[in-house]
């Protein structure tokens, strides 16, 4: 392991972390918060131990998967421990641990919350509980990949590592070119969405820190309601970029930057996280029938509610909690498949899904016509044997951090139904599960060892996998 | 498909449902139950329509993988409608879906009952019941090879399709030798274990039913309190008994037939399985420690129940719905694995397991090694790229079935716990689950339809999933 060349980029990392936090003492000032001191004191420290830690440069720059792996999962713990002390130190979230969960939840677009009441915080912490949201959706390694002139082969192990997705879906040849690409668009969706929200007449504040949390595919609201005490065109605003956040970003680029709409239609993974979706809502309405008295508003709260889930965001305008229990479990399938490759969204990802249901049908096949051999596809191409492999680990390793987490949960005092949905909705980065971590309720019953299991669960959920657990692995910490 | 040769078998397969019937006929007699026209009625039709039609000799012997499986699926299916009949006539059983659900229950060796009472029910129809397991543990059409002359080479692609495990357990070269070595064995363990219930006190025909509910790790008892009102010693029997049940079959070959005591000491499968086991016995214990007086009650109850479900048996002493949450964890995860395969158990199988663990492990190495290329080893040999890849397609059509039936079971009125449970617990095939399907209740009140997709989870996992679902494939059908 070239232990060197991590320690110089998580510096690196502390710098960033520096510039994210002069935007809420900005949103302090403005609102005249004492918040604004914790914030500052993060910040300047954050800054000074970059400034002269970056100083020691690495002794060699040998870079493979591995440190990659390792680079992406220490940046995550390291943002998430200094994104928690704002928190921690203004008051505002006086349990350590609760902070550092907040902030991991934030992070890790899962947006599951350990406060009672999200209204009584101070616009400032609130500001940084969403925009946590924005910059852990599409990646911070991934924005200074974008930005700082990083060269060498370690571009491609950082963005491999930290992009959800079974194949890193680099737009164009460049790795720092495909990153300036996806932030652009990131961008650019946000900023259209803050529009849409100011016409329809939301305050600016509000407009921006629920788009960076739409974005970001993440769930934290400003409201103890979430987004249910909101206007019908302001949920159908949320519900289109719900689904816009949880799309591969493949898809923009062939709509935006390489104009070819045809492409961009045909995109496989795109169809079929729009037919989930939509199949999805159909047969939840045609479930809840019985509690609307019009169709349309039982559409309306039953799509809302799996775009919500199926793109991982998180938010609710309903109870979901309440809805019977066929509803209930096609929201849990829906939650496991999660959101694209290539988005901000969480989950198993609707490409792996859809190898594996190809695999299935293959086997199945095979019994019949055992001379034949066929490969999956995805967008037209052959799946080779490699990435069919890993998806297969990525099943195993996924079901194996579900049982145990699982198991752990177990131990404290929720039932089945709770711990389960819990394992599901941090795992997969959603948010709200069922029971008591239902839509109206929060984290906070858990204890400290449950919160740490969660936390943990988040951020392998969000880093895929592999990245996390190789931390616990002796091998990964010998010397060259 | 060669349609005429599979004709051909499912008569024969009549033919043997004949002489089984013989054995409830002889008990209904000694006993002098009504009950016994109903099995005599049903024996003779049986037997009628073999005779008859097996004269209908097949018009090609072409037999390949396909043909064995669609044999064995017909033929469960055609024994489990012709088991069901003497319980429908015999009036005891006056719906003919609970009786269905009862038999395919009883063969696929689940033991999870529609009954709330089955201490009313008379000794021939209770004797048919508890057969049932035995004739299904094994399986009938290893019995079949056993001890017909079928020659050509469908032996084997009927004993593969029947047999639990990832790949066919032949013990010597021969099938035929093999078939007739397993039930050899099988029928030494029970007569062992009758012997040891008669020493131990229990009468004759309880002794003899519940052993044969024992060894096909099946669970159906004679008692509404399971297993619970019997004696400490008694209980202890069972307790051994089903881990037997559970285990690869292999280890008593070498232990009796091949005398390599050392092998069988060695074999790996047989060792993970009883670390499971113990290891999950040892947790429970420490759990329920505050629920018991002595912690040496503590760990009987806990074994016993471990080892009812790991061994996919099902029976209880105890109500574990009444436990805390992380013992019934436990326990779903113990039913989730299942057993050995070779064995008459049910579940995912021990070997599958063992095989997923080590591919999760490389997955992990490959990161920090990617240069290293290890294949997953069983009983120290290395496992070829074709079974590796069918354990893997075999999680995925086994997830996929589990996902398929809990979103079916939701339709109905019990919660969350109650169908996951149900569906683990019928999948494999171990019998109770958790909340309304507790090892005190029964899955009476689930709806027809619910009834016929646990029905189905039955037939599916005893059959290790293709043969069943090869039937809904149209090319299954086409004409050669």
């Amino acid at each position: 392991m070239n232990f060197s060349i991590i320690r110089y980029i998580l510096f690196r990392v502390l710098e960033f972390a520096a510039l994210f936090l002069t935007l809420p003492c900005l949103v302090a000032l403005i609102y005249q918060e004492e918040a604004g001191f914790a914030f500052a004191a993060v910040m300047i420290g954050c800054f000074l131990v970059a400034e002269i830690g970056k100083q020691w440069k690495p002794k060699s720059n040998v870079f493979y998967a591995k440190e990659g792996f390792v680079t992406v999962s220490l940046t995550w713990i390291v943002l998430s421990i200094v994104g928690a002390l704002p928190f921690y130190l203004s008051g505002e979230i006086p349990n350590f641990t609760d902070a550092l969960f907040e902030t991991i939840s934030g992070l890790t677009t899962t947006g599951c919350s350990i406060l009672p009441d999200v209204e009584y915080l101070s616009k400032s912490v609130q500001f940084w509980r969403l925009f946590a949201h924005w910059i852990g959706g599409m990646g911070v390694l991934v924005l200074i990949i974008a930005v700082l002139p990083l060269s060498g082969g370690y571009n491609m192990h950082l963005m491999r590592a930290e992009s959800p997705g079974p194949s890193v879906g680099k737009l164009v040849p460049k790795v720092q070119a495909t990153a300036k690409l996806l932030y652009g668009i990131y961008i650019a969706i946000t900023a259209l969405q803050i529009i849409c929200l100011l016409i329809a007449g939301m305050s600016l504040y509000d407009s921006v820190v629920l788009s960076f949390s739409t974005m970001g595919t993440g769930g934290f609201g400003v409201l103890n309601t979430s987004i249910g005490s909101y206007t019908m065109a302001v949920q159908i605003i949320f519900t289109v970029f719900m689904i816009l956040g949880g799309m591969n970003f493949n898809v923009y680029y062939l709509l935006i930057v390489a104009r070819k709409p045809k492409e961009a239609v045909r995109h496989e993974e795109a169809r079929v996280y729009l037919l989930i979706l939509f199949g999805a809502a159909a047969f939840i309405t045609w479930n809840i029938r019985g509690y609307y008295s019009n169709i349309a508003v039982a559409f309306k709260d039953a799509i809302f509610q799996v775009a919500s889930i199926g793109s991982s965001t998180g938010f609710s305008t309903t109870d979901f909690d309440l809805w019977p229990e066929f509803s209930k479990a096609v929201l849990l399938v829906v939650m496991a498949i999660g959101a694209c490759a290539g988005s901000t969204g969480g989950g198993f990802k609707v490409s792996r899904l859809i190898i594996l249901a190809q695999d299935m049908k293959k086997e199945l096949l095979r019994v019949v016509h055992p001379q034949v051999v066929k490969k999956p596809h995805l967008e037209g191409r052959a799946v080779d044997d490699e990435t069919a492999r890993s998806i297969h680990s990525f099943l195993i390793i996924y079901l194996a951090v579900c049982i145990f987490s699982f198991l752990l949960l177990s131990l404290d005092k929720y039932d089945l139904t709770t711990n389960f949905s819990a394992v599901l909705a941090t795992l997969n980065n959603t948010g709200p599960g069922l029971h008591a971590v239902g839509p109206t309720c929060n984290y906070g019953g858990y204890s400290a060892l449950s919160k740490y299991v969660l936390m943990f669960n988040m951020l392998t959920g969000r880093l895929e996998l592999l990245p996390m657990l190789l931390l616990f692995a002796p091998r990964t910490w010998r010397r060259y």
